[in-house]
Formats: C-alpha cells, sequence, structure tokens
C-alpha cells in the first residue's frame, strides 16, 4: 500500500481522490500497489468537499506522518508550499506538486533538495497533457530546436472567439469571467504569466535554463483588437498567445507574447480553451502534444498519473531531466537580441508623404517593410496595418520609440511579433 | 558507460549511431553515463553502411556479449527477431525494438521473459511520437474510453492527396512508391495491417488485451474513390485511414478501416504522412500526439530516448503497463458486434422505385437511413451515396448481402465506417 496525503483539497485535490477512488481497479493493476489517499489538509475544516478522507488544517500531519509515501501539494502560491515541500522532502517523502509558480520560481532548489526522491510535477504544465514525460524522456534524443505552446486556456479563449466571431476583446472577457474561464483578477492569464511559468518549466527540461519570471519577455494579449485578425486573415495568419522557446547555437530565446502564426501550422488549429505545444527536435522534426489544460479532471488525471509512477518504482528520471549538468551550458538570450518578423497597427493622420516618412524610419534601421494594408478611419485619420521582414528587436523596438513620436502618429501603435 | 549492440544496421539504426553521436552532449547529461555502440549486426559486410562501429554478421556476438547491456533490435520479421531477444533477455540484456511485427504476435511473453528487465519499443508504433510513454505512463489515471490513430503515414499521404487535389489512387500510389512513401508490395500498409499491428500494440497498454491481427477488423483503402470525398465534404466530413479502441464496459471494440470523420476534429486535420493518436480518457478528456511516423531520424529519436531511460536507471514502467492484471479484465468485442454508423455507395439502375426498394432492405434490418446524395453516372446508372444512423455491424453486414443480389444494383456496394 502507497499512502498519499494532499495538501490542498479544492477543485483538483477533490479530483484526484475521486479518480483514485473510481478508478482503482485500473490504477492497482498499474501500479502494483494499492494507492491510499490517508488525509487532506485544509484551510477551513467546515467547509464540505464532498470527499471521505480525513481531514486536518495542520499541513505538519501530512508532511510529517510516517505512514505517508506520497505528498501531494496542491494549494498554489509560493513561499509557504516552498516550505512545506521542503519539509517533507526532509521527511525522504516522494512530491508530487501541479504548482507552476512554485516551481517557475524554485524548482532548481528543489530539485537539489529532492536528490534520490521522486519529485514529479506534470501537472504544473497544460493540465492534463503529458508534456513533462513527453519532453524529458519522449523526446531525450533530441536538441529543442523550438517549442510554441499554446498554455493558456483563458487567452485561448477570448483569441478564438475575437477571431471566429469577431467580438471585441473586453465583452469576451467579461463572458469568459461568468463561464469561469477567468479569474475575478485576470491580469496572472491575459498578461501572460501564467503561461511564462509553464514555459520556464519546459526550457529547464529542454536546455536546463535557469531563469526566472521577471528576466524573460513577457506580454499579453490586453491590446489586440478585431482589426488586426482582419490583416491576419488577409495573409493566412491567425493570432494565438504562444510561449517560445527557440535555440540559436547555445542562446536560448524565451518569450511569451500574442503571436501571428500562419493558419496551417497545427498549433494554429487549437480553439478556444484547449491547450497544445508545438516541439521541434532536431532528430524527430515537429512533434505537437494536444488537451485541456484546466479542470479539476483533466489536471488530476496528470496529478495521478505521477503517483503511479512514483508506486511503481520510485525514481526513474531525474526531475529535470539531466543526471548531470551541461558541459556546453545554454544561455538565456537578452530580450533586446530576440530577431522576429513584426506587425504593425498604426493610426496616423491621412495626409500624403505619411507613408514614406514611416518607410524611412525603419529603412534607417535596417528595416524593410514585408507588406501593408490601408484601413480608411474617421475622415482625419487612417489605420496602416503593416509587417517587416525579420530583424533584430532591439532594432524594431528603436524604430518604434521614433514612430511614437511623429505628430502625424495619433494613438499609441501596437506591435505583434510574427512566427514563421 | 552503457554499452549498446544494434541488430540490423539499416536506416533506423543508422540514426541511432548518428544521433547518439553528434547529440552526445545532451545525452549524456540526460542519461548520467556515456552510452556507446560497440557492435552491429548485419546481413552483408561488404556494402558500407557509413557507421563508425565494428560489424559482424553473428547475431551473437550482440546478444551474448558481456560488455553488451542494451540490445537494439532494428531486423523487422517476427520468428528470427523473437529468438534474437529472447537469447538477449536470456543473457540478461535491456532490450529496444522498434518492431512492431514481433511486438504484434510476441508481446505478451516478451513480457513474461523480460520479467525485471527492462523492455522498450516506443518506436513500434507511429515512429518518433511518444505515444507508447504517454499511454503507459502519462496517461495511467484513466480508464480509456476511445484511441483513434493515424498510425500509417502512406494511406494518410494517398487519401490526403485523393481529397484535396482530386487525385485517383492508382496515380497517388504509384507516386508514393517513387517518392518512398510506399513500398514496392504496398499492401502491408494499404490493406490496414501495418496500422493493426501498431493497434494491438496500444490495446495492450490500454486495456490490457492481448489480441492477434487476424482477430481484429482490419480494411484497407483500396476501395475508396474520389467521389466518396464529394459526400464527404457535403456533409463535414473527411476519410481517414483509422485505427480505432473503443470501450464499452468491458467490451473493447478494436478496427482499422478508412473512416468517415467530422473534419472539425482534431485527428481529421492531419495531412500528408504525418501521424497523430487521439486518446479519450475518462478523466483527462480528448488528448491528441501528432508528429512523424516513418523516417529514419524520427525513429531513431523514439529507440535512442528508450536507451536513455534505460541508463538513467533500469526499468521504471512495467514493460505494457501493467504490473499485475486487471481483476476484470477486458474483452475483445465481437467483430460482428461492432456498433457504427456507415456510408455507402451504390451503382444501381435508374429507375423509379429504386429508392424504394433500398430502404426497405434497410429497414427490415432496422437500419434507418440518415442523408443521401445522387450523382447520375452513365445514362443507364445512378450512384447512390448514402448514409445510416447507428446500427449493429452483423445488420448493416446482413443488409448489405441482401442488397448485392438485388438485380438493378450494377456494382459491387462500397462501404466506409463513420465515426460521429
Amino acid at each position: 500500500m502507497v499512502g498519499v496525503g494532499i495538501i490542498g483539497v479544492g477543485t483538483v485535490g477533490q479530483s484526484v481522490v475521486s479518480i483514485l477512488e473510481r478508478n482503482r481497479d485500473i490504477i492497482t493493476a498499474r501500479a502494483g500497489k494499492e494507492i491510499r489517499v490517508l488525509k487532506g489538509v485544509v484551510r477551513d475544516l467546515s467547509k464540505d468537499r464532498g470527499v471521505a478522507i480525513p481531514l486536518t488544517t495542520n499541513p505538519y500531519e501530512v508532511t510529517d506522518d510516517p505512514k505517508i509515501d506520497i505528498v501531494v501539494e496542491l494549494m498554489g502560491g509560493v513561499e509557504e508550499p516552498y516550505r512545506l515541500v521542503k519539509r517533507a522532502l526532509e521527511h525522504k517523502k516522494a512530491v508530487v506538486t501541479a504548482n507552476k509558480a512554485l516551481l517557475a520560481y524554485h524548482r532548481y532548489e528543489l530539485s537539489d533538495l529532492a536528490g534520490d526522491l521522486p519529485f514529479e510535477f506534470e501537472a504544473s504544465v497544460a493540465g492534463g497533457i503529458p508534456i513533462i514525460k513527453a519532453l524529458r524522456d519522449g523526446l531525450s534524443a533530441n536538441h529543442i530546436e523550438a517549442l510554441r505552446g499554446i498554455m493558456n486556456g483563458t487567452c485561448n479563449y477570448i483569441l478564438t472567439e475575437m477571431d471566429q466571431r469577431g467580438r471585441p476583446f473586453d465583452e469576451v472577457l467579461q463572458e469568459a469571467q461568468r463561464l469561469g474561464y477567468a479569474e475575478a483578477d485576470p491580469s496572472f492569464d491575459i498578461d501572460g504569466y501564467d503561461a511564462a511559468h509553464k514555459l520556464l518549466i519546459l526550457a529547464s527540461i529542454a536546455y536546463g535554463i535557469d531563469a526566472k519570471p521577471e528576466e524573460i519577455l513577457v506580454e499579453g494579449i490586453r491590446s489586440i483588437d478585431r482589426i488586426d485578425f482582419e490583416f491576419a486573415r488577409e495573409f493566412g495568419y491567425t493570432i494565438k498567445l504562444l510561449a517560445i522557446a527557440k535555440r540559436r547555437g547555445e542562446q536560448i530565446e524565451l518569450r511569451v507574447h500574442p503571436t501571428l502564426i500562419k493558419s496551417r501550422e497545427m498549433i494554429a488549429k487549437i480553439d478556444g480553451v484547449m491547450n497544445g505545444i508545438s516541439v521541434i527536435g532536431d532528430a524527430v522534426g515537429e512533434t505537437m502534444f494536444y488537451g485541456p489544460g484546466a479542470g479539476g479532471d483533466a489536471t488530476a488525471s496528470a496529478v495521478v498519473s505521477d503517483i503511479i509512477e512514483i508506486a511503481r518504482g520510485g525514481k526513474c528520471a531525474p526531475m529535470l531531466g539531466y543526471k548531470k549538468p551541461l558541459e556546453e551550458g545554454f544561455h538565456l538570450a537578452p530580450k533586446e537580441l530576440i530577431t522576429s518578423k513584426y506587425y504593425l497597427r498604426l493610426v496616423v493622420t491621412d495626409r500624403p508623404g505619411i507613408l514614406a516618412k514611416i518607410a524611412s524610419i525603419f529603412a534607417t534601421m535596417g528595416i524593410s517593410i514585408e507588406s501593408m494594408l490601408q484601413r480608411g478611419g474617421s475622415q482625419e485619420a487612417a489605420t496602416l496595418l503593416l509587417s517587416t521582414h525579420r530583424c533584430l528587436e532591439r532594432d524594431f523596438q528603436q524604430a518604434l520609440t521614433t514612430l511614437k513620436r511623429q505628430p502625424f502618429v495619433q494613438e499609441s501603435p501596437v506591435m505583434i511579433r510574427i512566427e514563421d
């Protein structure tokens, strides 16, 4: 028998208990042992959790209990779970967590602390999609050339609705909040931080890179307008919030931002709240992993698969995929040295000579324009939608700064990077 | 150091040697040990393999060599590799194979023989897509409700070309042979056996079912015509060769056949030679795994990931995913008790009353028609394209037998099952 304790019995915790119960037959056969949840830790004992396990408010009754073999951390937050998970490891427990924020900040300390103790976290990235195991175990023969993920269902739902039904951002966001797809404070999702946490976890497995959320380029989807989808359609693109990792030699670009991506790409075909991660390996080529990125049962599916893996036989793969450090490591590329193609939406005074002026500002920075659409706006203003050839982020940003200073530019320009 | 011996140094074997060499840095870091190929077994020493490893024609120099820890079987066939893999296991070697035919026939004997020795076979299904590990490890918390795979790139290439360019079957097949996508004798691919072998391997992991290729329903794509795609498009479908596993209580349907499937489904969006497997778990919902199903480097990516897994720490998961048998096992559903919706193409004499006759033949079997298209053919004949509501395979087959006997039916009718 394997004893499990759960810290945090919310939606996911309840699903974990319920899946272990209703799939007991097949789970016991696969794990080779009965798995039993012995205790759950909650903040408030008066609330009914609908689960038949003993509850306590004292987390040490789980971290310190000799009958508990696996501690499952599902409480959320960063510093409190870090403290409790550390304590569980000190008591020689195996650990399973779904907590992306904990890992975005402390994965390397935890990997050191865990040592030979199993530490699994499949549910922390893309919910029910087994992308951690795919990257760590299934694609381990590969140098990862690129990774592009739709890993925030809220953003993907909003962008899909804007694209397919022409609805405005604010209206869709409010609806997503009503439907429970978006939080009352949606900024963690729609400003890209949620996807950034997940990207950092994947980047550690792909490249062994220890970066923090503050160090990488993160932009959200607030500035996207329906008109941007018009340009996208015209040139065969759609717009997705992508978390991107890219290798250029030993430099690794890590970034989260709305992205124009060709509609024919598999990752562009992922609609609504679904998640998907495209991984390009030097040996395998492109693979893609698709599924539900959130929801109690989908997330619990990943948590329980981790519990089964541990019950089967302890630690197989190292937590972050490396048994020892890379001899020649990879380095995070500075944000300003990212290269990309760019889309720009400009509202300008409708006068002759303006276009020449804009083109010359780009030309000064060595940036050439690839395509352009003009949309008449009010009497005095026109909307210009244009895209550039590939250039350095630094150069594009400098051109943008110059543009913003021009008297004919009427609103703050909106930029979206293009993946080609 | 981990010593590897390869039996069969063809395209995949050469790629395995080459990936281990060129990705040595990252593979050593991930595995924690240097992995070295010590010997390769070939049939003909005079042929240049372009690899810098010692070659022999004697397989026992690999199976019996105490310096070799992992035997990689890449020779193809069934009985000879079975004998050699057995011998390797008797010599306490870990085994990696890409051989789907070997596993379609002998996976349970091999699982028994392997015991605690690692036995990995990620490359045997869908090439570079890590679907074995996904199903065995990543989705292990789930009862698998259904699994639908595009696992034969040759068929998918042919059907995609017929669909998107309106080209006839024979022309595309010949082209596929020229391009090297199809064998000189294409029957193993286009008659569905290749996909059936892979389905049986997945079904063992999903359900613990020990079925042989001869026991399941297998139909190929030879009878598909361009006109079938017209019907498909009209009603929002496309046609794919799908390998399908479906659970109905303790009965498991296993079948490979051309299938009309809604174009909006993710699996329907997989075009050309690419592979993909959609897995529906009771907890996770639908997940999909996409990537290259063939090719030296893609297949070798899976083989090398297995080698790394073994080098990391021996056996983690049981070979077929079960540490012990299911208490209440699953059973293969008899072919005739499959239920499906059906599409039928009939060439009939163009006379009044024929349609009523056809409808009454179906009605007698309790089958109702859902939709119909008529296409004028020659002066005397009309082509009828119709689909039924869900019914038993047995009943549909009986109606079909009756239909074939009717004097107004001019050609052998063509049936395609519909997945809804």
